[in-house]
């Protein structure tokens, strides 16, 4: 298969590109680095990439990005960073992939564990991710052409602890690798409307 | 308690009034009929009416508008109308009315089955309600001065089925009557973080 990865620089799309790239064409997308570009909170940049991609049977989206922040400090233009972002870039994606991508292919969003189980300052992931899940569930079910749709909603990752793990403290890390299984099932099995979460 | 019932004069909203008004002082909110009138698109609006209001313990949010279209039909621009409208007026409505509310109060969002059981041209309602589900149960833990909340997330009503029976096919129908006593669950009792589902 031909399969485009956007944030395939990031921590888990270097991992998903790591598994699918021995058996899979694999293209890397970031928003500055990577095989080609896209910016998701462009329309036209993301049409752009698909585009200049060429023939392709699946497409992995792991970035998008989200405010964190007190509850007692959001507002309405921080949540609309993660809707913007995270979520209507995801969805653009699919919106305007669907156009390009081969009968059968696949989509395979990145939500995260947030969406049921809460942290501080995590209002807004948690915002994002359910309307991810939400809408992976929703739109597969009227998708054409055989296309399918999957959302994978992993916990904290094991990279990520040093980092973010004063937010996660309780939360058993899952390795990048094994994350990346989940995509794997997502594209090269026949699901379609499953939200695969990632515990370890 | 003095309770706001934003949208108490549709068919979830009155039947929630039915249900409290005979334990409780209502304040029935439409977006130009009822007590007090509030447009939830506008923060300015919702500000006003908390203004206006004076003291109050409860807030329930039984209104907001989504797009309902084939998935081939959807745009970023018809997400982003239940994005601002049912998913960011019921947040803002909670965002602003936070500053107001009496201490230990509570509120109590209207998200709805197609979260997790998706139909045909209702992948916005799914995508929204998802969204206002995660942060139901997110913004519980960090809310301030003993301030609960929770979602209802009804299944379709039965006095609904007339006009929207051909979207719900197998599904079973629940009264306006029978959905209105998880709110009163959720001013009434001391439940936080809870997602009330209400099915027939």
């Amino acid at each position: 298969m031909r399969i485009i990865i956007i944030g395939g620089t990031g921590t888990i799309g270097s991992a998903v590109v790591k598994e699918l790239s021995p058996r899979h064409e694999v293209l890397i997308v970031g928003r500055s680095s990577g095989d080609l570009h896209c910016d998701l909170t462009s329309e036209e940049s993301i049409r752009n990439l698909f585009i200049q991609a060429g023939k392709f049977d699946a497409v992995v989206i792991t970035s998008g990005n989200v405010v964190f922040a007190g509850f007692e400090e959001m507002t309405s233009a921080k949540y609309h960073v993660g809707l913007n972002d995270k979520l209507m870039g995801q969805v653009n994606a699919v919106l305007i992939g669907k156009e390009y991508i081969q009968d059968g292919g696949s989509f395979t969003l990145t939500a995260g564990i947030l969406s049921c189980d809460p942290i501080r300052a995590g209002s807004s992931a948690s915002m994002v991710n359910g309307a991810l899940e939400a809408f992976a569930i929703s739109a597969a079910i009227e998708m054409p052409r055989q296309i399918r749709i999957n959302a994978v909603s992993p916990t904290v990752l094991l990279e990520s602890m040093k980092k973010y793990g004063a937010f996660f403290r309780g939360f058993d890390p899952v390795p990048a690798a094994k994350v990346a299984l989940s995509y794997s099932k997502s594209i090269e099995g026949l699901q379609t409307g499953k939200i695969y979460r990632v515990l370890a």
